[in-house]
């Protein structure tokens, strides 16, 4: 059975050290102290190795089951989740006003990360309830905001996204689900949504559902659809529970993972619906919150990534077969501990370097959306969404792999599910499919992100880059061993970006054949500039006398071997951008 | 429900195109005329197709069921399994005297694929008996021969491998299970065994095991093991089955993939065992079998990715989703099919591109393995025990990540496993870790295989190399598009090579730090090497007026996508290799 602690130390470094938030001006972040983040990341660590994480085999063995309607979530799940409640987890940073504790959304980050990690499937419920709370915060009328957030805050009601059907995914504009107006403000919807995740379950006594639909007679396509409320029992006026609405759960997938988390195929049939911002701006709606869900995504990817990596550290170390090549490191056992073979490091190594330097940019990117939310931050809005499909894309792409990694330092231990090891990368790949698949992250990115506003947020990305080398050169091991490879591998993105710019307005094709390798390329400056930051604070921190110089000194060989053996891949996604779209589309589709 | 075609056209072009089977002097080669090739790939194509495929996702969502000692098999694999019999399937390549068809292994291999892309564990069964036999073959005495070749040929009864045992799977030295010697000539055998696959299981009458175990009074350590034939029921003289033996299931293993096979615990309780070969020689014997059971794996990670680029191409063609950037390709619909789309392009190239020089690259082996065998070449025994880690390591972690490549073509419903794209993700990820992990194959590459014979074969590899570009470069489109991009690769693996020599001295982690990267380095070199072959083969049909024009240029444009896309990964992973062993080793086990 896997096991899992909260990387606390980790967090509170990157808080306190790399990031400074109890010293940065944005409104909330002066309460950011280190013992205050401290007991809160202590409390929620608990929870998350005590009550979610013994939960995560059991959720992924039993699932969920469907019987006349009712979905039945695994044995343990609605204990924990009244845990979860009665803690006020769900509303950490959600209004005061509603019942929640209005604390920085990067503590909620923070804090996510760890019941993630601990059980991805059971953490879905709250976090799609958080999702659709945060778009009626954002779009709803005072009246809906009364009736719906308290409830929503707390857990007692959640909330899902209502977006794929059958035919439409990641082109909604083909969406056919109806919302009829009956003249009193309300819609009669109608119509099938699929892969609704926590679309119908037992935990809660209310489930809110938010339902994309287009209103008849609007425009074509994706101008024409609306987002609506659909309570699964309708609201009386006193806030008590009325009757049951026309929504109904005809199915739940089998997939690969997550099995704990019930992805339901949801029937509308003249279902009552209150329509949430305007009409046929529904997808704007939706796109408010894209930004939040997709670093939520992000996080998912690093979280499962973590726990996976923890566990294969732990066996590493137990593990003993064969002898280190270099002489017996026990010489009295029968033979030495897997730790000691290179290959076993390198593949530990490559996790470890992983899960921190993703970290540190999952935060900096949390805290520049409280930047942009709290602290009205245009330029850290700017940057965040520009960031935002590289964290999405990147985390979920490179935290599935490190699962991959993890799994195989169990060798076959690995491949059966008695270790856990394997449920670790089943629920991992979701990630990287919903919330938008990677592929139309990176076109998101190239796309449209790279231009926005004239290129200023990218701009900015790479002056604070410049900005950050500059005030540092003068430290010269820095220099030589972040600096250096720092500065080499944001000239890799500059010249793609050149080369997007340069090719892409005579051919499209030729910067989004180069899409996924560019989010990869960034991503690495990313994480590279991250390390950068961390070794200059863990030098600090060794320069001030702290005494814990294991943890400093170990968080800079970290960062020397991302920035030695895995930065350098943004000069193979450079080579592979600059080949442009000839090889990409050579072929006509027949010719497949 | 996933769908599967057997790529003949394709294996036709390698072994009659490329590798000129039919003109080689191995003996049996002679037979391998295009007439001849096309009616077997034909016919098992079809037995792929028809018979296996379906029964694919129905092994895996019903698995071995072990109920009172006895596994049951899915619903329809008995069946199946007697049509794969009565067509001589099992022993295509088996002696004629034991009943087999004495066809070489090259065609072994190239049916090999079709069956196990069509369901992996399926042809696992027929798999594990044929590494058996093939073990029985070489080592066994002639009445063992006689008593269990002619039954094992045909699958009447099938074989297992028994290595494993809990503490230990790589490092078998440690092994515990003990074969008592009873003064008649044979052995008690008593232990345990773990992740045995076809273990158990009702399709044959019986069950022939070879276990390792060691003689009490033996060596220490590995110089200890002998290998042993224990069969399910001991056979009596006239050939007919006697008493059930002291062996049998303990448990079926939950798994990530292969529910189809039975991958069970077996107990040795004081079974009758037959030493195979000399006392303490029991892993001289295994290793004889080693260089086909694990190119037979890489087989099996290249067949996993075609079936899944398959089912990925079907879709992309199929599935309607927003339009193409550079203007409507399928005006009258409501949207484009996503092969229009750059970034899925750019997946199917990949896949496209692996799976085509994966396929050269593996009948290539398999020929290096019949002009070993049958023709006594002892170049190319030194060649193929070179590669074979490469063939085993590279084909199945970058066959296992096109399987992922594949499933997201599908996005959400990629993860549900109603498509069947989920399984084939799950199903080669065993591809990785059984026949020896692949960390452990680019340990045997660098710290054996290198060095073998004074470094014969590598040398060997670089001339083959170095020729087959001075023979061509008279050929300008040739040399521009693949010779070029091959020689610098090539440079990339000599220069790897030689940090080894100079590094790896001092220190052994120098090298072994960097054996993952050069087995991948490796592999896309081979790759290289066969696009190039593959491209000149093509435009030598093109230049000799072959009609199907648009076969042999969709081969030439696949192989540019390769060279360019693909082939430069080899300066990363010199450029890591090069780091040496400071980054990987630079932390202690404690500060992990």
């Amino acid at each position: 059975m896997p096991s899992y602690t909260a990387p606390i130390k980790d967090m509170q470094f990157i808080l306190h050290d790399v990031l400074n938030v109890s010293e940065d001006s944005t409104p909330g972040y002066a309460d950011l102290d280190a013992d205050f983040t401290s007991a809160i990341l202590e409390e929620a660590g608990k929870v998350a190795s005590e009550v979610l994480s013994p939960l995560n085999v059991v959720g992924d063995t039993e699932g969920c089951v469907l019987e006349n309607g009712v979905v039945r979530t695994p044995t343990g799940f609605k204990d924990a989740f009244e845990q979860i409640k009665a803690g006020g987890w769900p509303g950490i940073d959600l209004p005061e006003e509603f019942g929640g504790q209005n604390m920085p959304y990067i503590m909620y980050t923070a804090v996510g990360e760890t019941s993630s990690a601990a059980n991805q499937a059971f953490t879905m419920y709250q976090g799609l309830t958080h999702g659709a709370a945060s778009a009626i915060l954002v779009h709803g009328s005072d009246e809906q905001k009364a009736t719906y957030l308290h409830k929503m805050t707390s857990c007692e009601w959640t909330g899902t996204m209502n977006l794929t059907e059958p035919h439409c995914g990641t082109d909604l504009g083909l969406m056919r689900t109806k919302a009829e107006p009956q003249g009193d403000g309300s819609y009669k919807i109608t119509g099938q949504k699929i892969f609704i995740s926590a679309g119908e379950h037992d935990m809660a006594e209310n489930i809110i559902h938010l339902v994309l639909a287009k209103i008849p007679g609007g425009p074509e396509g994706i101008k024409g659809v609306s987002l609506f409320i659909v309570p699964k029992f309708i609201v009386n006026e006193d806030g008590s529970l009325g009757e049951r609405n026309g929504v109904s759960c005809g199915k739940i997938e089998e997939k690969m993972g997550i099995h704990g988390n019930s992805t339901c195929v949801m029937n509308y049939d003249e279902a009552t619906g209150y329509l949430l911002g305007e009409e046929h701006k529904g997808m704007r709606a939706m796109f408010t919150m894209m930004n939040e869900a997709r670093i939520g995504v992000g996080m998912q990817g690093l979280a499962q990534a973590e726990v996976a990596y923890q566990n294969a550290l732990e066996y590493a170390k137990d593990r003993l077969q064969g002898r280190a090549v270099t002489g017996d490191e026990n010489p009295d056992g029968p033979a030495d501990p897997l730790i000691v073979h290179p290959d076993i490091r390198r593949s530990l190594m490559d996790q470890k370097s992983f899960v921190e330097g993703g970290r540190a940019f999952l935060l900096w990117g949390s805290k520049m959306i409280d930047q942009s939310h709290r602290g009205g931050d245009e330029a850290a809005e700017g940057l965040v969404s520009l960031l935002t499909p590289v964290i999405k894309g990147f985390l979920t792409d490179e935290g599935y792999d490190m699962t991959v990694l993890a799994q195989q330092v169990y060798g076959g231990h690995g491949y059966i599910e008695e270790w856990g090891m394997s449920q670790f990368t089943r629920d991992a790949r979701i990630a990287m499919i919903y919330e938008g698949a990677n592929g139309v992250q990176a076109l998101d990115l190239v796309g449209r992100k790279l231009a926005t506003d004239g290129g200023k947020p990218i701009m900015a990305f790479f002056d604070m880059i410049k900005s950050f080398i500059k005030e540092n050169e003068g430290d010269e091991a820095l220099k030589a061993d972040f600096l250096d490879p720092l500065k080499e591998a944001s000239k890799h993105l500059q010249a793609s970006g050149m080369y997007f710019m340069q090719n892409g307005m005579k051919n499209p094709n030729a910067a989004l054949s180069g899409s996924y390798d560019f989010m990869h390329l960034f991503g690495h400056v990313c994480l590279g500039l991250m390390w950068a930051q961390m070794a200059k604070a863990a030098q600090a921190a060794l320069d001030g006398g702290a005494s814990d110089t294991q943890f400093y000194e170990t968080k800079i060989a970290t960062g020397r071997y991302y920035m030695k053996r895995r930065l350098p891949a943004t000069a193979l996604h450079l080579a592979r951008i600059e080949t442009g779209a000839d090889p990409v589309m050579a072929l006509e589709a027949g010719q497949f």
